[in-house]
């Protein structure tokens, strides 16, 4: 962490130490608000919180690997922008702007408010070679990135995403950059019986044969999928920019391993907003060192976890910016 | 449960099953708004919250159990009154109203917004015999329950506490009622050393020689604190009003278990926020049969674990109220 993180992050335990209540007896609340003071170089005042959604289409939804069909992907995307999904709801309850990126739906979804950053219609099925090229997986990280250097004066990002089959994805690279077996990895999803979980494990055995490589950039490539790419790259643009990146769930999580792979430093800017039961998504959360806020058996995924801990984020930016200091209140100190 | 809540949970349930996510797929967020309808007997539409922070002396403090002097309770009924402390930043961040009750400061707090329901200076210390007399907590529990009658088209109400000492309390009355060591019960509150905790398990022990009902009331009588007995009452006056009792952390679900055994219909209004590192707070949650929302390692009170849980609740109202379902946005619903 640079030498502004590590100041800002000094500046504000002691700013919550000097608050009218006992040392860390806000536990967490005080940790977070330290961590985002470490990222963004300054004690915060403010909070301005932006969520992008991501879709893309799998070619692997062919594998029956997920309890919907493919159709499902561009219909969500077309409910976001009607603003009628759970991440609507909840990004405004959150008071976060919503950015919706069609990275590559398998039939691009025209709607106001959807930005293309198409890098395809919906990647190949990976058990029989690769998802997409590597220009393709360079093209997402790039796009991802970009985006987050036109967020200005933005503090979080909280990443989202939508992809029929994109747990398969995210299994698949899990256990290519974990090197742990299918089996370890491969949940239910959104709600995949036992033949449809065999099949969702058999898919990734079959894909981490055809895709060697496992490297980043090669893992990307081989297993991921377009809104994974630029999730990833999403993560590279809040490394670059000293902002927060507020992990959702599993797929999410998976697109900052990619992204701490490619550049270590971007591990720097993460925050784990909850636990997914998706088994593979514990093993995640350890190779990054991240302990979530919020563990309520959330599995939908489009951000809606993050945007559910954001208010956690601000109200440690509010006790640092509204609560009085002991000298402010003349309560005694017990110094501890 | 009564018919109402009954049929308004199943409302409320189906209500979820309906918008477009799969069915289940937000968790515990969806218990939660399925909890809120069969409390409240109808399906909520909006979420009008209170938080009650209830404040008192203990006698038990002069037997050095706590790293904070006792005038340290006045002196924060008086911050809480000017806006300063943690709860009157979590309480707006979360557009909750707050109602400040001195239920037997050792000195009275004249403040404006500061209710008097006085039970009397400060308790007597448990160790030599009951901290108050049976009238003083039946008064304490009256005016608690009376005090839920006044909040008007209230939704759900946050309990809170102030009272240097009343871990003690609370650590007296959960060994009691749920006949456990003091031991099993008494941990470092909001910051006490090795010595401070043994006197602390010592006092504890001497409370529960000197004072050996164990009803409900006598219990509450012989261990209690004025605070504890006003939110105690604050449950009970939820339980009649079918409001929502969300409790803080281990001082307010001591109260709440001393309501449940004065009235077991009490039980079925409780939602835990937060798990407290308090060991004796994991004992009455599993006694009351709750799991909480949050597991921060908050151990400041006030109410404080209670308002930050409350932006779930929020939520799970909002999703019900706002969200589109699959006839809405033409989304091809896999029915599971």
């Amino acid at each position: 962490m640079s030498v502004e993180g590590a100041g800002a992050a000094e500046e504000a335990r002691r700013a919550y130490d000097a608050k009218t209540k006992p040392r860390g007896s806000l536990g967490r609340l005080e940790d977070l608000g330290v961590r985002l003071a470490e990222i963004r170089g300054v004690v915060p005042r403010s909070l301005e919180a932006t969520v992008v959604v991501a879709a893309g289409d799998h070619g692997v939804a062919v594998e029956g690997v997920s309890a919907y069909p493919q159709e499902v992907t561009a219909q969500m995307v077309a409910n976001f922008a009607a603003g009628g999904a759970a991440i609507n709801v909840l990004a405004r309850q959150a008071g976060a702007r919503l950015v919706l990126v069609d990275a590559g739906v398998a039939v691009p979804v025209v709607a106001e408010g959807v930005r293309s950053l198409r890098l395809g219609a919906g990647t190949s099925s990976f058990t029989r070679g690769p998802a997409m090229t590597e220009t393709q997986a360079r093209r997402g990280l790039e796009a991802g990135a970009a985006l987050v250097d036109e967020l200005d004066g933005v503090d979080v990002v909280a990443l989202g995403e939508m992809g029929i089959g994109n747990t398969t994805s995210a299994s698949a690279i899990a256990a290519a950059l974990l090197d742990v077996a299918p089996e370890a990895v491969c949940g239910r999803g959104t709600g995949l019986d036992d033949a449809g979980l065999a099949r969702k494990v058999d898919a990734v055995r079959r894909g981490l044969e055809a895709n060697p490589a496992r490297d980043a950039l090669g893992v990307l490539a081989g297993l991921g999928g377009f809104e994974i790419a630029v999730l990833a790259g999403v993560v590279l643009g809040c490394a670059r920019n000293r902002v927060a990146a507020l992990l959702d769930g599993f797929i999410t999580t998976a697109a900052a391993l990619v992204a701490t792979r490619l550049e270590p430093a971007a591990g720097d800017v993460l925050i784990a907003s909850h636990r997914s039961p998706e088994p593979g998504h514990a093993l995640l959360l350890d190779a990054l060192g991240l302990e979530p806020l919020l563990d309520l058996g959330l599995r939908l995924g489009e951000g809606s976890g993050a945007a559910l801990a954001l208010p956690l984020l601000r109200s440690a930016v509010a006790i640092l910016e509204e609560m009085a200091t002991f000298a402010d209140a003349g309560v005694t100190d017990a110094g501890r």
